[in-house]
């Protein structure tokens, strides 16, 4: 059965869906695009799949799902055994891969969307970048970062020596950052950041999924 | 082994811990008091525990997590087959519960916990609350309430017949929304989220988990 992702390979959160099928070898599925600049996901029929008008949302068969943490949570586990082992092998692994995917979620992702719609999106549909908004948010994110490079010095990746879905969840928005907002130095002045940064963007799942997101 | 719990019972997001601790029968646990109120929570010691400084932190032998809802995802699965079944028993349950368990944090809970930041724990404090956040957020706790009453219209729990994680998870949040915020409205100008509530927060778990934080 193919899978169907409704989504825009443009936006931050499809493309958490987006790597993680192809860290799985995922092949059979298709992208139905909805297109947010002319509003498709506030359609009556895509608020049937999705009651709070966003993407991406995932179908697969009877099983529809919304909420790309869930979806990417989903597909590891459909697809356990097959490519990326993403979300760790052990119990402990298990673990710390969610403790870092719910660190990701609730301590870097509120900061850095910000941040990014500030400083990417608004200017791209031609509004000012809030910059009170990008003032409070930065002092955040450069904290949350400070943890991560004291753990990084210990730890190749977030939940250990192996790349997971905790890391994986960081990409989308990091590109973001880091290549059109105008923030690379809250990663560049971090050298355990860096490195765990150059790692993990240069994989080549994340590099297919820009390509993707540029056509 | 028994399991350690670093947090404090009057704390929303040790509560979460607690409650699921007993809707799955352990009885095996202690409590490490972890006093916000003294600050111990950004002691060294503390802070080697769990580095951005809050509670819950759960330690199972070897294994140490934080994040509250990373730690009750592995406490379901510690504990499959004992007490409630809070992550659902089929593949399409998990997946909804995964599902609504990331509107909770993502929709619900970042607009329910400023609220009750300003509304209860400033004042708590001595300090004044901010009236301007929670006029900003009450609108969007409605939107996502909203949501809520169409969805609970067609079905009894959030991801369907059956209490789950995804139910739990809004519990500490929403108790103090309605018993100390004075945002009781929300919930009873809503009657599929009154009866939702209704259900969830009188259940005898719930209601252990609240005596123990009066204690
Ligand atoms: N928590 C949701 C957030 C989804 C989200 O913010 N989607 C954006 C695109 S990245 C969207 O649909 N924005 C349009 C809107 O919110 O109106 C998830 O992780 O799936
Ligand atoms: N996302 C974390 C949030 C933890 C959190 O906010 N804990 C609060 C108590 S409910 C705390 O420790 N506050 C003290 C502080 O942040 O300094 C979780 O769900 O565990």
């Amino acid at each position: 059965m193919t899978l169907i992702v409704h989504g825009a390979p443009y936006s931050t959160c499809t493309q958490r869906i987006l790597a993680t099928l192809v860290e799985l070898n995922v092949e059979d599925y298709k992208i139905e695009f909805v297109d947010l600049r002319k509003g498709v996901h506030k359609s009556p029929d895509f608020l049937k799949l999705q009651p709070f008008g966003q993407i991406p949302v995932l179908q697969d068969g009877d099983i529809t799902i919304f909420e790309s943490r869930a979806i990417v949570r989903y597909l590891c586990e459909k697809f356990a055994g097959q490519g990326t082992p993403l979300l760790g092998k052990t119990v402990k692994d298990k673990a710390l891969v969610s403790q870092w995917l719910e660190v990701e979620s609730q301590n870097y992702n509120p900061a850095a969307s910000l941040i990014v719609r500030e400083k990417v999106f608004a200017p791209r549909m031609g509004a000012p970048s809030d910059e009170s908004v990008v003032a409070a948010q930065t002092p955040k994110l450069e904290k949350t970062l400070d943890v991560y490079e004291a753990h990084l010095a210990k730890s190749k990746f977030l939940a250990g020596d192996f790349f997971s879905l905790a890391d994986l969840s960081h990409l989308p928005y990091t590109n973001l950052l880091v290549n059109a907002a105008g923030k690379s130095d809250l990663i560049s002045s971090r050298p355990h950041v860096s490195a765990w940064w150059n790692a993990i963007s240069q994989r080549p799942a994340f590099q297919k999924v820009l390509a993707m997101a540029k056509q």
